[in-house]
């Protein structure tokens, strides 16, 4: 479509059918608020390390919740290089009683109370305070990924864990509390709504068309990189400004089911697209939190040509 | 349920079938990252008015996007008192050609892409720049509340709006750019995701139970005030921490047909719930935008105990 002609549009895509309007000129309005935009960017990385009053730093183990798995440094020295605990303030409780099975109601039967059941774990990603997940090797972003991957495994065999999400928080701005580098996990006796949407959408997709949406998705415009196996690119109703997924280029339904070494090649990428990556731009406001409809005022194809372009490294 | 057995649950409600995990531990969890936490609040009143460079205040109204409706001021001085205007950076535009009903493919054909088509107006509430919401009578209150009617009936005229979402972003760390008390509504060519979400839910409900979901939603523990008319209340699965909801006591569908007098009682409640407002206390963090779900530390009978305690006056 022409550059003049696109004042703005509105996207709903083939995963989770969300509309997003896309709308370039907003981001020329005034503001006279002066805080306005998100907060404080992340704080660089510290100079010293440990950190005394960080509980994820080496040495300092017996201040975190129980540990349930580590990868060991090779040389024993320092002992761990990435570390899965459990989450000292749990969203979801792993001794609470999973909820029955008859216990969850269909939707129509109304509301639906659940105990708080569930596994809410951190990735200790490195045990330098001053390290983050990007600065370390390929390699070294490979294993975190396969920690993540094996943890899945586990939570997955569990009966009443119905979804396991893992997530990053970089920076208060993002909603992280604690600084030193680390992801977390939470196995939900639920499916959440997203993933229900997501799920429901790719099915309808199918059944209509035979084809799946994440294959289907990505065309030149909107791709930032691709590996060998993976594609990285700006989806086509992004809800936010320069958001990039990753997706396998070969049909497959789970991540922890990925070769090991398919995942040398993701991490590959993810680093780089880590190093990419732009601080966060815009804030939610009424509009977004009534109607779940984002309003992003950079295009796909404008966002993945400037991602293209930037040399994160 | 007794206290101590709370230490956490998850919630599906009747309106949105939307899990919520509520977990009042999480909200003891330490932070090394000073700017935790939504940004500042929203700065005080102004002490002056108008502000030199609002151009919401009066006398400043040639800076503004055009006028749609005023209502007058009584004694014509100050000339208005709630203006109606276009936004000057539309997410939306009105002067592009609505897409045409073949437009829109079902969900199951995949990508959909519409022009930005649509409205979106700003309501400037007041002519003085330091007056909130709050401030004014219940009948100035009540006033704005018509204009959002007025203005919707005239939206809903128009056969290519398929919805209308009012909505109000209070202080920068709520998204606004302008400090000058206002509101905005975005008719726009599609129905919104959650709004969707909501009436899928509510006919599933109602086809299998023969309720309203909105009706039979309020039980005495989350009651937070209750008019002749309409109850506020902290949903069962509310999102956020101290999330109110107003609904109307005996079944209606559209706001904008509320009878006239119900209108005035509405306003006075209205009143009162933004006079006990906390200041936004949670960021959403990787988890909830992953997943749709969210974690609310607060649950919905210790927030409506502590609001309805609250006297904001
Ligand atoms: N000694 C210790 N041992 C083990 N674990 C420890 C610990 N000290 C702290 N923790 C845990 O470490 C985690 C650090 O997580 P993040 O910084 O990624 O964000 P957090 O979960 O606080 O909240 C952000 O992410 C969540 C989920 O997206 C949002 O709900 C929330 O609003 C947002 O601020 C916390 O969950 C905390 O409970
Ligand atoms: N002279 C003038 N005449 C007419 N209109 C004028 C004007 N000067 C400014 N405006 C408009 O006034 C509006 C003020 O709105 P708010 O302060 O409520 O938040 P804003 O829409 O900026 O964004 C917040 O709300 C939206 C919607 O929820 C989010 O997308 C966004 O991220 C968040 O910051 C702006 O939309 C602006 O375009």
């Amino acid at each position: 479509m022409a550059e003049a002609s696109r004042t703005s549009e509105a996207h709903r895509d083939a995963v989770f059918a969300r509309w997003v309007i896309f709308s370039p000129a907003r981001s020329r309005r005034p503001t006279d608020l002066k805080s306005h935009g998100p907060a404080n960017p992340s704080p660089g990385p510290d100079d010293g390390a440990p950190k005394p009053s960080c509980p994820f730093c080496l040495g300092r183990e017996s201040e975190c919740a129980p540990e349930i798995f580590r990868v060991p440094a090779p040389d024993e020295s320092p002992s761990w290089r990435i570390r899965v605990i459990e989450n000292l303030f749990p969203a979801l409780r792993r001794e609470a009683a999973p909820p029955a099975p008859e216990d969850e109601e269909p939707v129509g039967a109304g509301e639906c109370a659940v105990r708080g059941f569930g596994f809410h774990d951190v990735v200790i990603e490195t045990p330098h305070h001053e390290v983050r997940l990007w600065d370390l090797e390929a390699e070294g972003v490979r294993d975190v990924l396969l920690a993540y991957a094996r943890r899945v495994q586990q939570l997955a065999e569990h009966p009443a864990v119905k979804y396991v999400q893992v997530f990053k928080n970089q920076g208060a701005s993002a909603g992280a509390s604690m600084a030193h580098s680390h992801s977390q996990m939470l196995g939900t006796p639920f499916v959440p709504p997203s993933v229900t949407s997501r799920l429901n959408c790719m099915k309808e997709v199918f059944e209509r068309s035979g084809k799946c949406s994440l294959c289907a998705v990505v065309s030149k415009d909107i791709l930032v990189s691709e590996t060998h196996n993976f594609s990285a690119f700006v989806p086509f109703a992004a809800s936010y400004p320069f958001e990039i997924w990753i997706v396998p280029r070969q049909h497959s339904s789970y991540f922890h089911e990925t070769d090991q070494d398919k995942v040398l090649d993701l991490a590959g990428l993810l680093k780089s697209m880590l190093q990419k990556l732009l601080p966060q731009l815009s804030v939610i406001g009424g509009f977004e939190i009534g109607s779940g409809c984002h309003i992003n005022p950079v295009f796909p194809e404008d966002a993945a040509k400037i991602l293209r372009e930037i040399d994160g490294s």
